[in-house]
């Protein structure tokens, strides 16, 4: 992959693609013509529809205005890839299902049009879990993702062609949606930095719903500081979603510098540090000694009701999803794939006491978050307790027990989506095969410059010792 | 009833006793014992407990205060009723049910607790339809409240003591819960002002729950600016109860004296004036006719989603009782009430996936008010849209068409309890047969003080006029 880049020419980051922007030492569109060129050649099933004529044109317009002495921002004429179930006016979006398989929407989502207004170049529409509705990406109408470190794993879904994208050099940035961890697991188990951010930061209009009060978009990037860009562009508020905080914008890159010298780590023991794969609990102890190098108290604290929170989230996805989705699952079942169908009528069985019960839990879990951040700044946790798993594969052996794949992989992410806290994966090293292993750094609510800092720093401190 | 409170020399409203208590023409302590007498000569039931000694101690207090020169305010020594399943320490709390009989809380609820430093005096728990889950007032384990008006008659409810002790004169005020209309609907049938304030106004913990996305506390006082008095002492974040809103303290008395003239009163035909009892809708249109004479704009408008939002908030009601009753109505469900106990059998039918979408149905319904709100500053409706039936009474014929007693007591109330907007009932005037007919008044989210000067206006130029 470092490779790949270095050959072409193009620069890893979106900072340093920007800085190469502004010394005019590149345009947007050779940027773009060798990002097309890669996709072309992709093995890893990222992309269900290329955009490329208009990349160029976005491209053109950019290089334009930076010509003119316009200069919009850290995106601007940067390529980014959108998740396919984020409407693109005029482009094809099939929620990887063959129920949309031919769907052209006639209005861009907002977040597209935010950024559409920093510059972004949209390159395409990755492949996702169908719906969504899955986390290991190899269930789509367009056929599974693939990992770019081992084409025979899985990416990790739902946003496993985001995953793939980023990773695989396709594109500087993409975004996702995360339901139950669909941003974090690809970014984990590709090796990319994947920000879900807090409920209501960004405007969800025009993206195509999972589970309404559990969903987020966020970006995917290669490192947190392009992420932070990503992010900043997203972010504010829109009065025309129901679910959208009245926050204004941010810009999140601001405190990158500041690094973290007597802040404090938590490290939640139990839940999160139960049942990991060894390598995984290993990169994330080590990457706790480089938050103590770099000066930040760590120390184990107390995050209650973890179980009750993942079970409630597990429960309101179900219902939500079927609600979304009964119309089609009462008329054509069989246009599902089947591991999704099966899910999709599962989520007519629970009774609404419990999807009320879960909405306490849901406070319960807010509750007992809130009181970990009286004490520290961010939570430590894997992202994902197991490595990529091969394509297909149901079942995996983690320290002598079985356990189901699907489950597994947002068993330590599902809990923020119930509760809304914004939580980042970032890659924290590979195992000995050379699968990349994630970190979950969590805050409180609209706390995600904090998640940047911490990540940025430990981001850094690798970088200077590897 | 009017010539009780004459021939006890007691003046009418809080407005008037405070003026009495500085001029120190009335202690506490006189107010107190004459309206114990009375409260012993009741027959309304309004009284699960009176709280005669602690009322008569919190009034020497308050003479004391005032002899001293202290005066806390509008509540300072006055008088007021607690619907009995608001929690107070050392004083039963049954919430007219078997299960709670001699229930005794160790705390007081917070709104309690503000009241008390608003010097407020506590004469007693008021009875409540059993759980607060029933809109008659007929059923709760300590026996029917009856309508002041006609003993005969239902009070309405569930608040239906707090209901009967305003209107006959036992209390100046008096707190109740409002899940589907429990304060307004015996607001309306005994003749009393009652406010359901926005959702998250005034704190609920130490409240039992019906259900917890529903439930309002507010007051009933006999007129419009002593409810506002009891709601400025009830208002305010509470950051330990969860559905608390971040607004502060409020004046809500500030406003009344501003009228209304160029003001705009929407009539939301359709929904809320569908199959009214002839007498209810003629005292609503006279109403409507008093706005425009005191200088008000009345136009019709347009509110969408209305039976939607009505159902909507019917299911989540039942879903959520179900949670709060659910181990007790397993383990002992003979001692619920018949017709009470059927209700919170029948909660746990409903599924997830319907409770999900009654919650989109929320924000449909929040957003067909809000654009009213664009073109009028308060809507009016009829609070119930028949008078007071008889004690037990399931039928009723309006207009040659049966309905069933119970859901048309709040079929008109429950909408807001779903969008959570402010509420408040003022009397306007009578039927033929003596029978209080209320109108509502229905306004944006925390636009309780324009609701009250409205009603101000109103209520002014009744008294003027009659």
């Amino acid at each position: 992959m470092e490779e790949a880049r270095g050959s072409a020419g193009n620069p890893d980051t979106i900072a340093a693609l920007a800085r190469a922007f502004g010394k005019r030492e590149l345009s947007p569109v050779e940027v773009v013509r060798v990002l097309l060129e890669r996709i072309g050649e992709d093995e890893t099933n990222a992309f269900v529809t290329v955009t490329g004529d208009r990349a160029l044109g976005e491209a053109e317009r950019a290089e334009r205005e930076m010509a003119a002495g316009r200069h919009r921002g850290p995106l601007h004429g940067v390529p980014v890839a959108l998740k396919d179930l984020i409407c693109t006016r005029g482009v094809r979006t099939t929620m990887g299902s063959a129920f949309f398989e031919g769907h052209v929407p006639d209005r861009d989502a907002v977040i597209v049009e935010n950024l559409g207004e920093a510059g972004a170049v949209i390159v395409g529409k990755t492949n996702t879990h169908e719906f969504a509705y899955g986390t290991t990406g190899d269930r789509s109408h367009f056929g599974p993702t693939r990992n770019p470190r081992d084409l025979a794993r899985i990416t990790g879904g739902s946003s496993g062609g985001s995953g793939a994208a980023v990773a695989a050099g396709l594109a500087y940035g993409s975004l996702g949606s995360d339901t139950g961890g669909s941003i974090r697991i690809p970014a984990a188990l590709c090796g990319a930095v994947g920000m879900k951010p807090t409920f209501g930061r960004v405007s969800k209009r025009g993206v195509f719903p999972l589970a309404w009060t559990l969903d987020h978009v966020g970006p995917l990037a290669r490192t947190v500081e392009d992420n932070a860009f990503l992010l900043a562009a997203l972010a504010g508020h829109d009065r025309h979603d129901p679910y959208s905080a009245a926050r204004g914008p941010e810009d999140f890159a601001r405190d990158l510098g500041r690094g973290i010298r007597g802040g404090t780590v938590g490290v939640p023991v139990g839940f999160y540090y139960e049942r990991l794969e060894v390598e995984v609990g290993a990169r994330v102890a080590q990457a706790a000694e480089v938050f103590r190098d770099l000066g930040a108290n760590v120390r184990e604290v107390e995050v209650s009701h973890l179980h009750e929170t993942l079970d409630a989230q597990r429960l309101v996805l179900a219902a939500e999803a079927y609600a979304v989705h009964e119309e089609r699952f009462l008329g054509e079942p069989e246009k599902f794939d089947e591991e999704v169908r099966e899910r999709v009528e599962a989520g007519a069985r629970p009774r609404a006491h419990e999807y009320a019960n879960a909405q306490r839990a849901k406070l319960r879990s807010l509750h007992a978050f809130s009181r970990a951040f009286e004490e520290v700044d961010v939570l430590l946790t894997p992202t994902v307790p197991i490595p990529a798993t091969l394509i297909g594969q149901r079942e995996a052996n983690v320290g002598g027990t079985d356990v189901p794949v699907r489950a597994e992989l947002n068993r330590l992410t599902g809990p923020t989506n119930l509760n809304g806290l914004p939580s980042l994966s970032v890659p924290c090293g590979y195992t000995r095969t050379g699968l990349p292993v994630g970190m979950q750094l969590i805050g409180p609510a609209f706390g995600e410059a904090t998640l940047y800092r911490y990540g940025h720093a430990y981001e850094n401190a690798q970088s200077i010792l590897g």
